[in-house]
């Protein structure tokens, strides 16, 4: 029985999770979940996930959600194929994937998702944007990403010199950001924006890019 | 060596860390950061934590920060002995307390942190409270406890009927929540409310608690 992904291509955190699979050498089938129907917070899917927010992974009898979650199961249930995304043979390796992962989850992820949700996601609810959140936004990113820029001088991955969990889950934010008109808080601080071409050049990225087309010109 | 915890007894991020190395039967010399002269701002706690917020742990050679990460690094460095927080050989235990540790980071934390900063927090820096954040936060964090409800039915903790991680995490908010006006939320709810007695009357806990000052009457 293979894994199902329930969400949506379009989705940010179902694009962390298949990203995270694509990385294990693992496939999915994708479980479409019609979020404009309100699908979501329906009974069948409130039944995978009580909080109602996509993606859910079935795998077995096992249902998990939470992004961050599910990628860290799949990370640890195929830890010997593919890309060592958590650094389980190494402690202290494995402790700052835990750090920077928990950065992206706390510090980075507010702010970057406040952007995206103000650029790209009211607008297709017919809503207005406001641009003072996303400046505001703005102004804490360039602070965060100063942090970034002189974590990555020092090592090529943000938990040290392996590509790890903690670069993957900045992926999808950082993907719709840099369809905002934005791009110069990445591109300006050479150290983020050349860890930023390597990840997104990342196969398993590409493959998972291909379906993500908010805010495609 | 020994553990070198750079924080304050009285702040939550430190107190979860605090709490998962006494589980693990672990001592731990807290060096305190003064806050109020904005000493985690200043150079020498910047070089432990480049964001500038406590705690950071020293462990030998190792410097981490980010309170969820270490309070999971000190889980799996010390996997065996004391308390299992992580299910470390069960992989589908192990699954749930990752989802339900992300819950917490990703849906309670945020509303149950804007109630104790706007209700604790801003009084001590002189700052006026906002009762609407507090009230709207208060809705929110009822639907989320519902949810806690239904799941504490079926288990006797958030990731199964062992105590992990996931619990651990929650302890630090809530019981600074407890000394608010609002504790029907959490009283109203029966299993949530046994839930909340189990875990606060750990040893591990009580050892914590008594450094943690805010709103004390």
């Amino acid at each position: 029985m293979g894994l199902k992904l329930h969400g949506s291509a379009l989705s940010t955190c179902t694009a962390r999770v298949a990203t995270a699979i694509y990385e294990k050498g693992q496939e999915f089938e994708l479980v479409p979940v019609n979020l404009v129907t309100g699908e979501h917070k329906q009974p069948g899917f409130l039944a995978k996930n009580p909080f109602g927010q996509i993606p859910a992974l079935e795998d077995g009898d096992l249902t998990l959600f939470e992004s961050r979650a599910i990628a860290s199961y799949v990370a640890e249930k195929y830890k010997d194929s593919g890309c060592d995304l958590i650094r389980h043979n190494n402690l202290k390796e494995a402790a700052f994937v835990k750090v920077w992962s928990e950065v992206e989850s706390q510090t980075f992820h507010p702010v970057i998702s406040a952007i995206v949700h103000q650029y790209l996601i009211l607008p297709l609810l017919g809503q207005q944007t406001d641009q003072a959140v996303i400046d505001a936004n703005l102004e804490k990113l360039k602070k965060i990403l100063d942090v970034y820029e002189s974590r990555l001088k020092n090592s090529k991955y943000l938990a040290g010199d392996f590509f790890s969990l903690a670069d993957l889950n900045h992926f999808p934010y950082i993907f719709y950001f840099m369809r905002s008109p934005w791009t110069s808080v990445v591109n300006d601080r050479p150290h983020v924006k050349a860890w930023w071409e390597d990840i997104s050049s990342r196969s398993s990225f590409k493959k998972v890019a291909e379906g993500m087309a908010l805010g495609q010109k």
